[in-house]
């Protein structure tokens, strides 16, 4: 069937938010965690990270305007610093809980039980139950004028991650580590591969590897 | 074990992409197809797009600098629209093959062996193996400062779904329909839901629903 962009317009708003949530595909499943100057620290969820560059490395992520107040938006403009931690299974249900709306006082490590961990290079509380997890510096901010929303960047400047996930190539194995997938707003997926392709050249059928 | 900036600057080029590209999570798994001025055809595989908005319905996608001469992003400039097109389990070869450098005048649907469909309303093609199309109109691109990446942004303008693949709350099942996920360069992965959540709300533990 097809839904014109006047049938999106004319969904009741809910609807429409679960919707076009759907239509990007399978989405990463991160928990930034944040700590404002005054010391209070913060966890959200968010299914927006992407890769940026290898060379320097970055990573970045896109943020609902900020006219509503962002605790995660003010801490990493505030310190400068962010993690972000790979939601797996035995995780998911606090995860998504970190999407209430607790009030700027409340940590969401405290009320979604977990816990947080830290570094001496890294102002920001990492996930201790999280497997793979990355430090970053704030680098940038580039402001979508379509509708208001932040495409937050950040320098990679550690990763904790298990000694064997690492493969000879330097692929992560994140499926054995048990990082999940978020599709919709609402929808936690775990993973298992197909397989892995060669490098493609024209004129050469990629091959399993 | 831990990994620090030092150490990834250090690495070998591919090793470093492979290792920095699984770092993000899964990654949805698209094909973006355009057509030039002159008429000729291009389809190129993405993992960085994205949901940016929902009123107005808004999907992005980050695009590697454009000193290469890049097909999509010169087909997107010259015309204004692009098609978004799930990769499932029965094209994710194909889809892969998309990532050889071809020549402009090579269509990657004729060489990769996927086919191009068109609506009145979109002009570029849709890949017809793919079950979930959506159609964009070119709407602002935002250079990322740090590397020279660029996050394009469309608005959809229809959305082509099999009719059973929207539940009633709108979500759209797109496991049920077949949709892949990607981790780092070359990896590729079927889903199995978890489950769904209900909206979170402080205080209350998130239902499956």
């Amino acid at each position: 069937m097809k839904i014109i962009k006047q049938n999106i317009l004319d969904f009741e708003k809910l609807y429409r938010a679960a919707f076009v949530n759907s239509l990007s595909g399978f989405k990463s499943a991160n928990l930034i965690g944040t700590i404002s100057l005054k010391g209070k620290i913060n966890l959200a969820i968010f299914s927006s990270v992407i890769h940026v560059g290898a060379n320097p490395p970055l990573m970045g992520f896109l943020m609902r305007p900020v006219s509503v107040e962002r605790h995660t938006y003010t801490n990493i403009k505030e310190i400068n610093h962010f993690t972000i931690n790979h939601i797996n299974k035995e995780i998911f249900k606090q995860a998504h809980q970190t999407s209430a709306r607790y009030e700027r006082n409340i940590s969401e490590f405290e009320a979604c039980q977990l816990t947080p961990e830290y570094t001496e290079t890294i102002k920001a509380p990492y996930v201790k139950e999280s497997k793979i997890k990355v430090g970053l510096k704030f680098l940038e901010e580039q402001k979508i004028k379509s509708n208001g929303t932040m495409f937050i960047i950040g320098e990679i400047q550690e990763i904790i991650l298990p000694d064997d996930a690492t493969l000879t190539d330097g692929y992560v194995d994140i499926e054995k580590a048990g990082t999940i997938a978020i599709s919709g707003l609402d929808s936690y997926h775990e993973t298992k591969r197909i397989s892995r392709l060669s490098y493609a050249k024209p004129g050469i059928k990629p091959k399993e590897i």
